[in-house]
Formats: C-alpha cells, structure tokens, sequence
C-alpha cells in the first residue's frame, strides 16, 4: 500500500491496517530488522487542517488498538472508554485519536503469529525479539504514514507509559506532551519474576511445542491461562480482593475438593480462561520480554534516568500513579517525575488514592479522569488546539 | 508398631515414625476419617522428669520434621538450625523438642502419594481432604503417644503459626505457651489467589494424570515448578528482591532471548526445580487447599476471633510479624494480638522491621532470635524449666 492511497482509505474507515514493503524494514534493537510489517491500528475522529490534534494511545501488555469500539474478538467494549470518548478526557471531537497493536502483538500487528512470508509459516520463536523502543519505531513509521509531523500527545498506562516515555526520549521533536500512567522507567527483579512464571507456564504446557503450535489446533491454552492468573492477581490490589471476594464461597459450603470453592478462585480461572480467546502465547512471551527488557536510564541515559529525557525540556509531562498499586507503585513514578525535574523538563505529578490496584487506569477513577482534562485542556489551549 | 513399645526405640533415636492401627483412626474435618496414619517425627534434647520441656515445632507449607538435623532428601542442614540449636533460642540441652510431618505431607507422615492399604495403590485424590485442625489432631495423637500431657510451647511460623493457633484454641489446656510467627488468622482473598494459581499449574500438567501419577515413574515436574516460582516470589520482598538481583544479568549482555537472562530468572527457576525434588504434587495441593480452608473464627469462634480463644486465657502467646512481609502482613497479627487481648489471653507482640519478608523468619534475624529468647526464658523461669 503506498503512503498516499493507504492514508486516505485508512483514516477514512477509523484506522485498519498498514503494510510497510520490505524497503522499509523496521530496524531492532536487537541489531536484526523486520522486514515485512504490517500495523493495525484503529483512529477515533478528525485530523484538523494544522494537523495539530492527534494523540497516540499506547497499550499495555496484553491491550490492543480496541481503545474506544468494541473488540472484534470478545465482543467487549473497548479498554478505555471511561478516557476516550464524547465528552471524555480524550473527546473524538477534538481529537484526532490514534491506538495501534503494538510489534510482536496478535491483534493484526506482526508478531510470532503472523506469517514469515519467507517460509510461509507462522513466525513462532523464529520472531525477532522486540523492545519497547522496537514498539516505538513502528508507531513512528504509523505516524509518518498517516502525515502526522508532531503529535499533541502521546498516551499510554502501565507498558503504554513505557512506551510514551520511550517517546519522549527518542523522539521528542515529534511531541508536545506525554501523559505515563502507572508505568515505570525499568522493570524490577519482581516485576521481571512474576513475567518469568508466566512464561515458564506456558513453556511448560506441552502444546505450546517449542514455540512451533501455530500449524496445529492445539494451543497451549492452559500454560496461558496460568500465566494470566498469576499476573492477574498483580493487577489487583489486596483491600480490593478482600473487599471484593473477601471468603466469599461460590456454594453453600466447602466443596472438600479441588473445585473453586471460593468466588476469588472462580473469578481468576475466568479470567485464565477468557483470556486464551483472545491472546497468543508466543506473543505473551515476546511482549513480556520486551517489557523485561525495559530500562530507560541505561538504554538512554547511560544510567542516569535524567539523560534520557534531555531532549525533552519543552515536553509537557503528566505523570500518574494510584496508591495500592504494587506493580509500578507510586515511588517508580516519583522517580521518572525527579529524572524529569532533573532534565528541567515540565511535569506535573499526581498520586491518585484509590484501593484499585495498578488496573484502576481501566476504571472509573474520577480524579485520574479531572487530572486528564485538566492537563489536556490546558496543554490544548497552548498549543491553540479548540 | 505398638505405642509402649513404639515410644520406647523413637525417643532412642531421635524420632522415627509411629504408626496408629485402624482402631485409632484419625478423626477429620470433612466428616471422614484416617484410618492408617503414620507420623514421621524428630525429636531433639530430651524429656526432663517432670515432663515439662516439650516444644511442638510446627513447620509451614513445604516444611518437614528436619528442624535442626540434615535434611536427608536434600542434603542441606534443617530448617530452622538458627532458632534451634546449642546456644539458639530452642537449646536442645534445655528442651525436648518435637516436629512432626504435617499429615498429609510427603515427608514420611501419611499423606497422597502414601499406599492406601484398601487398595494397595497410592491414594492421590482419593485421600481425603484435610484442614489444619486435622494436622493439630494428628499431632495431638503423636503427643499422647510420647506420654507428654502438657507442652511447655508449641512454635510454629506460617502454616506453623495457624497450626500454633489451633492448638490455642482446640487443645489449650495442654499447652503453656503459644509463639505464632509471621501468621494468620484466616487466608485472604489474595493468599487463596496464589495458592489457585499454584494449583492450577499443577493440574495443567498432563503429567498430573488427574492425581494417579503415582505408579507411572513420570510426574508433573513442570506444573510443581511453575506452582513453586509463583510461591516463591510471596515468601520475598520486593526490596530484597531488588537489593538482591536488580537488573543484574546473568552473562555479559541479553541473550534477546528466553534463556534466563537476568540473575532473578535463575534464582527462581532454581527454586522451581530443585523444589521437585523433594515434595509431591498432590501433598502441594491438599496442604495449600487446608491452609485456604483456614479461618479461625469462622471455625472455632462463630465469626468473631476472640471467641476461639476463650479456653486460653492462661496460654502466654507471643505473636511476630515482619514488616515487609505481604504475605501475611502485619496487619494480620494485629488482629490475632486483638483477639488475644479481647479474649483475656496474655500476648506479647513485635514487628520487627526487616527487608527480608514473609521468608525473614527462617534466617538470621537478630531481633526475632532476641525475641524469642526472652519469650522463652520468662515462660521457662515461670514454668520451672531450668
């Protein structure tokens, strides 16, 4: 698809996919490159004639391009409809909104699942691995594609925040503010833990075949499954499983067996089982990793965070993190906030109190959604976006 | 082996295994019953003549009888050698010192992988289920068997601790002392999570065979290693983790890979594996559903805590918690220290403020060490135990 043509249909139809030839190969971190990459993304409004007014939504880990329509796989509404929408933080009206699947992603995006179109056969662990600058990079190809010189905003929570922040610090010509939501700068030896079981759940499955399922039916469903429990439980905060399930039984007594007596255990087989539907377990090993892999301060900054963001003093930064959040809690979110003061860069902070946990970037979270608009809105005004 | 002449070669020996025939049954929860149980003990010190100075060590959830002697599957020195020991809080010149395999272990204690004698074959999920009152009834009946009518204290952390507990409230009468270390009154929501996600990973293993692995010579390895690293990362803190791996790679740079790149990685698959070799499958889920099954109060005190420990207003307890554990945090020993006072019951409690988590109290923790011998010298000088 050439720039011209694809543009126009694209945006026409709210975003599809895009097809970059093997003359423009996508350049890894890893030292390789992709050849052939395709990007689905999904657009919420109106380019304005300055060209002024798009945002780019990062997704987390197992997110997608879905942010504000529903989700052709689940049939769910979209992952961020209390932040995107009409009279929302982020109002299509206003704003030319942008989500794509990330690299490495199985929502449309080249990733393990897709075909290597030099053997004709699903890519499984011969993919290359990827980082979040590599997510990056392919946004910037998106962006260029779609005419866009310097975007309003880039947005994102959790990995979507390392994304944005990656943003800021290797592009930020192409940017004019930054909005991280419980994210952080490096993954820590926990966070990198609690991956590492993931992974081993689904290399433990043995229909995950060394990676090379993709020619069968049989995938490894239930290594995947276990993984997401485990990470699932992550998302979450303690006060809001206690409250929320507390002892709470699905029956009337104990089942004396291996059954989910418990409503918390049905809730998180749900959600291991739900999740399969919808996501490849070569993918989750890829983007895990890139996640991993993470660390601003020493790919950027030579291991001075501040380094990182030197480039960006004329950014305007909002950082957000919620007070039960033990994934990324809140001191990963001062410390990105003092390596920005550091750069003397403009950021403004809020801790948002809330029992949620990490995943209250999904939620109803009144104060995050005030911090939003305000931030924007005055991000908007000076930048003479109406 | 009769109990006269059973009592006799055990305490000769350190411990052993005593065996109850089919008229001493062992009485459970669910309803069932026992009826072939063998306890594997050890014993260090020796009974005094007024048969005052017996300690009952309760060992957690994949802990064994080998408190302070080497472990014979793994070869590495007991447990807890730094609270027992010559010149350790617990002195085996001082005390006669009992730990037991909790029933339904897999340490020599009756348990899913032993020979059911109905059918000759492994009992796997046909064992019954069993609670942490089943585990303080078999070792009541051990207590008998070694003609101890009273212990001088009964210790445990963890799972010990709740068994601890359960003395308190089911047999206190024949105990002088309680110390309940980093422990809970009842598993939360999110305890019951992990323990889920362990169990599932167990159960995804094909090698599982639905519990019947038992004659096959091939075992669901994977699943109890993924179940294990899931654990693993609760029993430590995230500063620990920090300060202990970080980032810290495991050769000279990324692998851009799924071998074990970072220190963390390795540390936990280690952990994974080598738990394998010395614990069953079937006894990880039968032991982590007892202890989900847990809750004091609802079981013995209809709903309010104090009321399981009406009957111990005499016991001196003494409760522990770490600061950075978030396993059972210390919020949890509160509320027992509160039940404790509500009840009328004499409790001592400390924090003590360590980076070391859940896992703190298996290592060199100078304040708890301190504790513990104060604790015991008082309760030892009141008791008359020189």
């Amino acid at each position: 698809m050439s720039r011209d043509v694809g543009l126009q249909q694209l945006v026409g139809v709210d975003g599809g996919l895009i097809r970059f030839g093997p003359d423009q190969p996508l350049a890894l971190d890893s030292g390789g490159q992709l050849k052939s990459l395709e990007i689905a993304y999904r657009t919420y409004g109106k380019l304005n004639a300055e060209r002024s007014n798009a945002v780019l939504i990062c997704h987390a880990l197992t997110g997608d391009q879905h942010v504000a329509s529903v989700n052709p796989l689940s049939g769910k509404p979209g992952w961020w409809t209390q932040v995107v929408g009409p009279g929302r933080p982020l109002d299509p009206e206003r704003f030319f909104i942008i989500c794509s699947n990330v690299v490495g992603g199985c929502m449309g995006t080249t990733g393990p699942s897709s075909i290597d179109p030099e053997t004709q056969r699903a890519y499984g662990l011969s993919f290359p691995m990827i980082t979040i600058a590599d997510m990056v990079r392919a946004q910037v190809m998106l962006v260029d594609a779609l005419g866009i010189e310097t975007l309003f905003a880039v947005v994102g929570g959790s990995m979507g925040g390392m994304q944005a922040m990656q943003w800021a610090a290797d592009y930020p010509e192409r940017i004019y503010s930054t909005i991280c939501i419980a994210a952080a700068a490096r993954h820590s030896a926990q966070n990198i833990a609690f991956h590492e079981v993931g992974r081993q759940a689904i290399m433990a499955d043995p229909n995950w075949q060394g990676g090379e399922y993709g020619p069968s039916e049989v995938r490894p469903e239930k290594g995947l499954a276990v993984a997401r429990m485990a990470a699932h439980i992550t998302y979450l905060s303690e006060p809001a499983l206690q409250r929320k399930f507390g002892r709470e039984l699905q029956g009337d007594g104990l089942s004396w067996g291996f059954d989910a007596d418990f409503q918390v255990e049905s809730y998180l087989r749900h959600q291991g089982t739900s999740f399969v539907d919808r996501f490849d377990a070569n993918s989750y090993l890829y983007i895990t990793r890139a996640v991993d892999y993470f660390d601003l301060a020493a790919s950027r900054g030579g291991g001075v965070l501040a380094n990182a963001f030197t480039g960006a003093r004329h950014v305007r930064f909002c950082v957000l993190s919620f007070t039960s959040d033990w994934l990324y809690p809140t001191v990963e979110s001062r410390s990105i906030v003092r390596a920005l003061n550091a750069a003397g860069a403009r950021a403004s902070f809020v801790e948002i109190e809330t029992d949620k946990g990490h995943d209250a970037f999904f939620l109803d979270e009144p104060v995050m959604h005030a911090t939003l608009t305000g931030f924007l809105d005055a991000a908007a005004l000076a930048r003479g976006i109406k």
